[in-house]
């Protein structure tokens, strides 16, 4: 397999991981969105993947991914998990899957990477809160709307990127030399359990450690805290993390950054050689 | 998405479709077969799909495919699927996606066709029964040993089907122009449940149709007979698909062709315009 190929494996293995309390997984689904969503989502993004392992630009391969990615019925699937991959893919194919081999790919990104990056929301429609008054031009519901602001205040996607960094959790990976990403991959390679348990398991962590930003985005901060708080109380045997799970899909509350890191994450420990 | 793509998300359509009672499905593992080894297999047999789209040889482009599969550590995941498949992607691609197109493909296959796919069986151990005493060197698990007996005896690979065609439900759609694969397509499309509902759905009418010979070849000819029987009561009514699926994984019965004729009916739905 190719490296293109690893990251649609970490798609396809992030969806099958269950439970994943909240998410979509092998065991749960939301009414209009289900489990066939995700695994059309991953062969429609390949040609993206691809390209972002051929060398194409960021923002090229990104919104490729996305434009495949969508040829489904369910909307929005693996938006925020393609951002992670793309980066990382990328410096899988041509410098190194470290932090800092990643981190110098981001950080070479530029205006155009920016461009098409605003003009990949136009693909799906993806939740977002209301940008903060002084960036209303740059809200990215503008799509391709946006790109003379872009330009206007020369703003590569890195930049983008830091600028959303305090209230979404992909974006912080992005400006953070994707820590959670790679610490996810490695407590995936060290677990005893199968893949899909271990990721399973690595998620629980993840969404115990800090709020989650989409459920900040589609509720408010105080369920993504009381949700973390959940979590925790799961970790520490008071709760099974099956019932957490019928839970959250219930109440629908959906932590899908964590899952989003847990694709990263899957994409790092397959590439770093665990087998299916 | 491509041709190739369709097929692709066929096989994992049909992983994912439950329950199929007695295979690998999205509620369903085997201790040392799991569903991650398909979702694998799926992204590994690619390169092989792509091939087939291309208009590559039949046998080079399945033994790309098998090779690709192979890489993952389940053992056989979709050999008899993508044997449906391979030929099924070539008539979507180059002449028409119809029982005479398909059967226009695999009429003209080659010696080296029949080579080629002998040659397949190295890359992963597939369930076969001993062949008749006169058959011997034709014997599959002898991989390209065999070259030189398909040459002497001027077999192409659809002779090779013709030849085992009467135990072999897979060969047999070969020379049947695909007809159950065409009649899957069909009743998953006109089906008025979920994509993976109806494939569940077909799967049960198709085992109970007839004895599936993946069980022949595993056990015997009546354990094959008796799950037909029982998928006939399943749909009488006397016992739910649920309980029936679970039983099946019990006892270790495995009917593998039926499921391999759904991963065709879903390309042809799929290649057809069905959305997911």
């Amino acid at each position: 397999m190719n490296t293109a190929q690893h990251a649609q494996l970490a798609l396809l293995l992030e969806v099958a991981s269950t439970p994943k309390p909240g998410n979509v997984d092998r065991w749960h689904d939301y009414p209009s969105l289900r489990f066939e969503h995700f695994l059309a989502g991953a062969v429609g993004a390949y040609d993206g993947l691809v390209a972002a392992m051929e060398g194409d630009a960021i923002g090229d391969a990104f919104a490729t991914a996305i434009a495949g990615m969508s040829q489904q019925e369910g909307g929005n699937t693996q938006f925020g998990a393609i951002l992670l991959l793309v980066p990382l893919i990328q410096a899988a194919a041509s410098t190194e899957l470290h932090p800092s081999g990643v981190d110098s790919v981001v950080r070479s990104t530029t205006i155009h990477d920016a461009i098409r990056f605003y003009e990949s929301f136009e693909y799906v429609s993806v939740a977002v809160d209301d940008p903060p008054a002084e960036l209303q031009e740059l809200d990215v519901r503008r799509g391709r709307e946006a790109a003379d602001a872009l330009r206007a205040q020369d703003l590569r996607l890195i930049d983008v990127m830091e600028l959303s960094a305090s209230y979404d959790g992909v974006a912080r990976e992005w400006i953070n030399g994707f820590e959670r990403s790679f610490r996810a991959g490695e407590y995936i390679m060290a677990g005893d359990g199968t893949v899909l348990d271990n990721a399973a398991s690595c998620f629980l962590e993840l969404l115990a450690e800090e709020p989650d930003t989409f459920i900040v985005k589609q509720h408010d901060e105080e369920t993504a805290r009381d949700v973390t708080n959940r979590a925790v109380r799961v970790l520490d045997g008071e709760s099974t993390p099956a019932a957490f799970a019928d839970k959250l899909v219930e109440e629908g509350i959906n932590p899908g950054t964590t899952a989003d890191i847990i694709a990263g994450g899957l994409f790092i420990a397959v590439e770093r050689g665990m087998g299916v």
